[in-house]
């Protein structure tokens, strides 16, 4: 059985309006060799490293081991070398990013016949929500849903989008839990607040797909989770502030946060943009840690299909 | 002053999941000449002619003389020649259609210097909605929002959809005002609902754009506006029963009803299709004129700057 090396992309989910619905794969990256060993090891490297070298409770092994018992397999023990860029607890899809690490394992050295529909649904199930997966896995921009039962498989559109569209991550030090975040939205919206997150979602994605920056500005409102999450997220009512003035298109919580995703003016100075962005998180006695980065365009589907 | 020539589409909106936010242009069209006279006059041949030659309480002429007269404009009277396709009163956008109609009629009599953004938001604030306005004056599919006061203006993304559309509009013979379908509507929807409703308004625009029939198929499934109006909309019920065996790649209402817009799947026989749904309309006991179209890839606002 031949080692496998697979190269998976932080994800930024919801989109400002797109909740629950749309993510973008980004140019850093969790890397893993895996071949089959005596005992289950791991070395990591890179950031948040003591995370992922911990190997008790390490999703990526625990998930490999749950598919492959559920699908009445064994599962040999590997040893897996870790090289990670991701900010893991920070909203940039780090656990759908291990789990589909795991499924991607569990497929390789247990030989299953699973495609990426079916691929990112494992991992969809298991995060409760497909957009960060679908990301992960397909690269670009993805809007998705899990297929209607018993289609054991999720619905996913991805798109190039077309010109540049740099960004700007904006990390806090702190974490913020997916449930915590969750447990601040209401049950109900208004006919009105759903209506305008529809409009605003299909805007955002014909932005994408015609490369019009314009468009993407007037189109990152949202009105059913950013406004609940802002009191748990300071950075996004601070940078919300930012217009086109200071190089910034528009910006939106990355994930359930507390990271923010901020698209940049690609006809500006980046650096200019960045010397405003650290300007704005000072004042309002913030900090954060500023990572410039764009829309990683190869999924890791890519390099697990061309590596097998 | 030149006589002004004007073509303005049927139009489809809400798509499904793309409620109040997205439509697409019809290859059926309202077709006015206009010049100034001495009297208003309208000479109406076509579809429901009585009720385009009507001159009391025309909605062109009267949004026409509304517009100037906010304006602070003359309204010279016109003579109309006008040749209707349209279904009037069946959810193709006839009301949006003849308020651009007027609106056009003053921006070209009147002289004022309104772009297509105005142009549409004056159309959208008078139907209080703006996706037929935006698919009618810019033809394809649209996506639109009323922007951010003060602007007046629309926020519109036109796209052309990739491949080949065939579409059947099935229009029953009774009205139903936009009003009375509204009423019926809920105040609040779940969480899971509106999500539904941003994911699959999402993915049918990536089926369009990319041509993708089968993603299509998944993504018109409404919560928001069709489990509602499907007791003043029995065709709807009707045709959802239909499926790719049947030709059918899905089926919507076309805007607050009561006719159905049937996307079709370009591969298959149109004539065994048409008579599918025949069949199907007649064993549920009901009637419906069908009309096959596709959609229209140019709208009012092509002939309007072109003609004058």
């Amino acid at each position: 059985m031949k080692e496998l090396k697979i190269k998976l992309p932080a994800s930024s989910a919801n989109l400002g309006p797109a909740f629950d619905a749309a993510a973008l794969a980004l140019d850093l990256a969790l890397r893993i060799r895996a071949r089959k060993a005596e005992r289950f090891s791991i070395v990591a490297r890179g950031r948040d490293s003591e995370i992922c070298g911990q190997i008790e409770n390490h999703l990526i092994l625990s998930t490999y081991q749950e598919v492959l018992r559920t699908e009445k397999k064994n599962a040999p023990p590997l040893a897996l070398a870790i090289e990670n860029e991701f900010p893991i607890g920070k909203g940039f899809g780090s656990s759908a990013a291990a789990r589909l690490a795991g499924i991607a394992l569990a497929v390789h050295f247990g030989n299953l016949r699973w495609d990426s529909p079916r691929i990112i649904y494992e991992a969809s199930i298991r995060e409760h929500h497909p957009d960060n997966a679908a990301a992960c896995w397909m690269g670009g921009v993805t809007a998705a849903r899990m297929a209607r039962p018993p289609a054991r498989m999720a619905d996913v559109a991805r798109i190039l989008p077309r010109g540049s569209w740099p960004l700007m991550l904006a990390v806090p030090d702190v974490s913020l839990s997916t449930e915590k975040a969750r447990a601040v939205l209401p049950e109900q919206y208004s006919r009105g607040d759903a209506v305008a997150n529809i409009q605003n979602a299909m805007l955002l994605l014909a932005a994408l797909f015609q490369g019009n920056h314009g468009l993407l500005q007037s189109s990152l409102e949202d009105r059913m989770h950013q406004p609940y999450r802002a009191r748990l997220c300071p950075l996004l009512p601070a940078l919300e502030g930012l217009s086109s003035r200071d190089g910034v298109l528009g910006v939106a919580l990355s994930g359930a946060g507390p990271s923010v995703l901020v698209f940049l003016d690609p006809t500006r100075s980046l650096a200019r943009t960045q010397a405003k962005i650290e300007a704005r998180v000072r004042e309002r006695r913030l900090k954060a840690e500023l990572i410039q980065t764009r829309i990683a365009r190869r999924g890791a589907a890519a390099s697990f299909f061309e590596e097998r």
